[in-house]
Order: structure tokens, then sequence, then C-alpha cells
């Protein structure tokens, strides 16, 4: 585990709880000392866990924030080049991007646990926070397919179910439903507060709610909407597009029955998505195209629940 | 009580429980029925309970939908006209312009408890649905103090605290922090319901959170948020002046750090507007300028918690 923060401390503690042997390294004092104090295994430097990486043919999981990333390749380059390794990080193009410039010869797959809370750093983390999440592992029709199985390998063991999506179609979904989020927050928190003390002593649930991630550490906010820049321009202009004709014709007709309806009817989707109904479908990882069906799968809401020797389990609604 | 849903049934219930005499009407069958067999009063009729309402000199509450406004302001004109009259309609400045133009003689001072779920209907309520929540009272320097402090009353005998406020800065203040957050959510579920399964197969907290009052009951969104047009179009506008602006600065710089920043500052605005430190500040009812002077202490984040005698206690940060 390179970076001890939020996510990469509970992938440590999950997967240790998950009976894996681990170690890790951090550039942050405070989280080395504090899973230190938890019992976990903690290098002097980056620079050692990753050698020890290379001895124990590990699999290498890079936890830092996007910012910090082409240095921690570099000295995966140095140390480890021939190990295998993923990430956690919440963009996908912009790392595989940057794995193939400084790492050409790496064997990388990408993942991206969909779980996280406002707080951040070691201390924040749980051996829980991954249990029923969404655990995003990139699928290409050409990714190597032993590393991808380790990492789906991986998610399963800290208690998520995999969805395989290509690095592209991920970016543009958390464009959507998770940069696009935080950019509004920001937005509504604003425009709240410039409505003085009477506003905030007036906010209640839905302003609280409309809200709560603007609280989140606007550093690890602003490098993970930059690094997504392209697909968040997207989501952003639909946004704005939607919000436009809100106002248009709340300002003409004064009617804002096609908004409200269609937020309506999404959100119901996504209540249906949750707790709708799924069935079992198997695919045979020894298949050709097995990577390209499961991708295929991912994009129509399938859940990867688990590993039957070569067979993939996918729960589809 | 005129109308019995989640607001109007839980007033019903907290000034029961205060060991106020309560009865009710409402044009729901379901709602009344379910009233009557919690043991509450539901008359035959609104008009009936109108006519009581005369014959006790009660003081009348409106809790009925914008939209239903105006049919129930001519009952009230027909049935009890010298009535005190209040109501707990989200916006301010069209009920009290309809109460002008129907009941031009009526004894009104409006009220606003800022608490609600996404759920509706008399089922929904609750005796506690005010506990430590703010209800608006509108407070302009023509109001009948008498009325006033009825309603104020009312309020923290259902266990609220009060905000004095004019209707025009109320109507300004929810647009702000109830209305423009219930198009948001509806325009962000709309934005990630279109990105398909996928999308809705990796939203986490952000956008559960985000678009939650998605989920309330569109025709309640609906009328709500095109009751309070003008001040809704404003707020809109500071919310696409300032998402255009980060859009500009995506796709120009790539950063986003203004406006993360300033939503980072506001949400944490709103924390300490909740959680600071307060001092009682008294106001004497009887004084000149008794409402104008609350009123101002509501604009600065004033809150009024108790009435002792012919003194108004308010908590000041």
């Amino acid at each position: 585990m390179i970076g001890l923060g939020l996510i990469g401390g509970s992938v440590m503690r999950a997967a240790s709880a998950a009976g894996r042997a681990t170690w890790g390294a951090t550039a942050s004092t405070t989280d080395a000392e504090a899973a230190r104090a938890a019992g976990f295994t903690v290098e002097a430097s980056v620079d050692d866990a990753l050698r020890r990486a290379d001895e124990e043919d590990a699999l290498i999981v890079l936890a830092v924030p996007l910012t910090a990333l082409a240095e921690v390749l570099r000295s995966v380059s140095a140390y480890a080049p021939g190990c295998r390794l993923t990430d956690v990080i919440s963009v996908k193009g912009a790392v595989s991007e940057a794995v193939r410039k400084i790492n050409p010869y790496a064997r990388y797959v990408g993942g991206h646990p969909m779980a996280g809370t406002s707080r951040s750093g070691w201390s924040a983390g749980s051996a829980e926070l991954f249990r029923d999440a969404a655990w995003v592992v990139t699928t290409e029709d050409d990714s190597d397919q032993e590393v991808w199985t380790e990492v789906v390998q991986l998610a399963l063991a800290c208690g998520a179910h995999v969805v395989p999506a290509s690095a592209s179609a991920h970016d543009d979904a958390v464009a959507r439903i998770s940069h696009l989020p935080h950019l509004l927050a920001a937005v509504l928190a604003s425009v709240g507060a410039s409505g003085g003390p009477l506003s905030l002593a007036l906010a209640a649930g839905a302003f609280g709610d409309g809200t709560r991630v603007a609280g989140s550490r606007p550093e690890l906010v602003q490098a993970m909407c930059e690094g997504n820049r392209a697909a968040l321009l997207d989501a952003v202009d639909d946004a704005l597009g939607r919000l436009g004709a809100a106002r248009g014709s709340l300002a003409s007709t004064g009617g804002l029955a096609a908004t409200v309806n269609a937020g309506h009817l999404a959100r119901r989707e996504l209540e249906q998505h949750r707790s709708g109904t799924r069935h079992a479908v198997k695919v045979d990882l020894e298949a050709r195209d097995a990577l390209t069906n499961l991708r295929d799968l991912g994009n129509k809401g399938g859940r990867l629940t688990a590993l039957d020797g070569t067979v993939a389990i996918v729960q589809m609604l």
C-alpha cells in the first residue's frame, strides 16, 4: 500500500482482515504513526516498501493523490518495475496515461472503490469502508487478465462488488455522479451563505444534504475534479443546460414541471437500481472475449460478486 | 388546522401534546381517517371546522398547498372572518398577497416551520417534527402584535425556535436554502441517470446526498418553487453564474480552486452557525419598534427561544 490515508488505510485494514500479508508506506508522518500504533507494518520510505514488493512479488496498490502520482510511478519504475500494479485513485484515464508514459511495461490494471467520507487520513478509515460498495476495475480489450483477476480478488476480499468498466466509461460516469455533485455542493453552499445569517438560520434538510460534500478537504476535491477535466466539462455543460432550461421556463411560463418530474423519475431510477432483484450470470474467464463481455455487463449495471475458479459470477438487474 | 398532511398533521400532534385544544379538517379522506384513527378531532368539512373556529375564537392554521389557498381563504372569509389567522406554507409573499386580496381585514401573521421529510401525508408526520427547528414568523412594521405573539407561542409550543423575518427576506432566504437545493437535486439526478446504468451503479454518498430531495413528491416541490418565482429566479441566476464561472475556469486554466474553496468556507459557515455559542438578548415587546428590533435580530441569525411575559428572549451568535 503506497499511501495510507482514508482509502489506502482502509484497503490495508480490509486486506489484512481478509488474511493477506500487507505492508505500506506514506509521506504522511501522522498516518504512518497511526498505522504503526494500530499494529500495521509501515516501511521507512516509499522506496523501501517498493523494494520489498519487488523481492516478494507483491501486488502494489497506489493510494496517493493524483498530484503525487508521477513521483511515485518513477519510484515504481526504479525499484519494482516487474510487479503487478493497481491504484485506488478516483480518475482512471489520467492514471493509465501516466502509467503508460512513466512505466510503459508495467503490469497495470486500475481500480476505484466508490466509497469515502467527508473526513480523511488514516484515522478516518475502517476495514468496513468498502462493504457492499462498488469497486471499478478497469477492463479494456487488452487488459492483462492475470493482474485483472488479482485486482478483482482484492476488491472482493475487501467486501466490495466489482464493476468492470473501461477507463473512459468510468471517467464519464464519475464526472456525473461524483465530481459534478461536489461542484454543485460548492456552488449551492456559496449561494446559501451569500444570503447571510438569515439564510443559514433557515437552512434545513435540503440545504444540509445538498452541501454535505462541500465539507470534504478542498485540496482533495480540487485534485479529483481537475484530474477528470474533459469528462467533467461535459457533465457541467449538461447541468448548465438543464438548469438554464429550468430558469427559462420559470421566467417565461413560470412552470417547473419538466425539471422537477424528470429529477424525480431519475431519483427513482437510482432507488430501483439499488433495491431491484438481481439474477446471476456466469462468465467463463477462459472464454474468448471474456473481458469484453464482462465490460458489457458492467455497462448494463452488472455487479461481479464472486470468482468461482475461472468463472465470474455477475449479478444483473 | 386546515390541512392534515405532513406539516399540518405534525402541528396538530405537537399542539395537542402541548395541551392545546385542536380540531382540523382536510380534503384528503386518507389523512382524515388516519387522524381520526389516531384519536384527533377531524370535522366533516373545512367549512365546519371554520364555523367552529369562529364560535370558539380559535387561531386558524392553514396547512394546505399554495394551489389550494385561494379557495380556503374564501371559506375563511365566509365562515370565520374575525379569527386570528396564520399558515405554515413554504412561501410568504404569495400567501400574504392572497390574504390581502381575499381577506383584506384578516388578522393574519404568516409562519413557516423549516422542517420536513421527503415523505408526505398525515402518516409521515410526528409531534417531534419541529423539535429544535427554525419557525419563521413574518414580522413587518405593521404586524398585529397580538396575533404575532400567539403565532410565536404556537411555534414555541411545538418545540421550534422562532426566526422573525419579513415576508420578502424569508422568500429570498428560502429560495437559496430550500427551493434552489430542490432544483439542483432534480438537475443532478437527471444528469446522473442520463449516464445510464453504469453511472447509477457507481453512485455513492455524494450523489445520494445531492439527489435525496428529488425523491420528494414532485407536485409539492413544483408548487413550492413556482410559488416563489421572483426570489428563486435570483437564486438560480446566482447558481448559474457560479457554475458558469467554474466551467470557464475548468475549460481555460483547468483550475477549480476558487469554486471549491468558496464552497468549503460556506459549508463551514453553516456548521459554525449551527454549533456556535450563543448569548441571550432580551427584547421588551411593549417597547416602541419591538417588532422592527426583533426582525433585525432575526436578520443577524438570532433565534427567539422563549417568551417571558412581555419579554422575548433571543439567542444571538
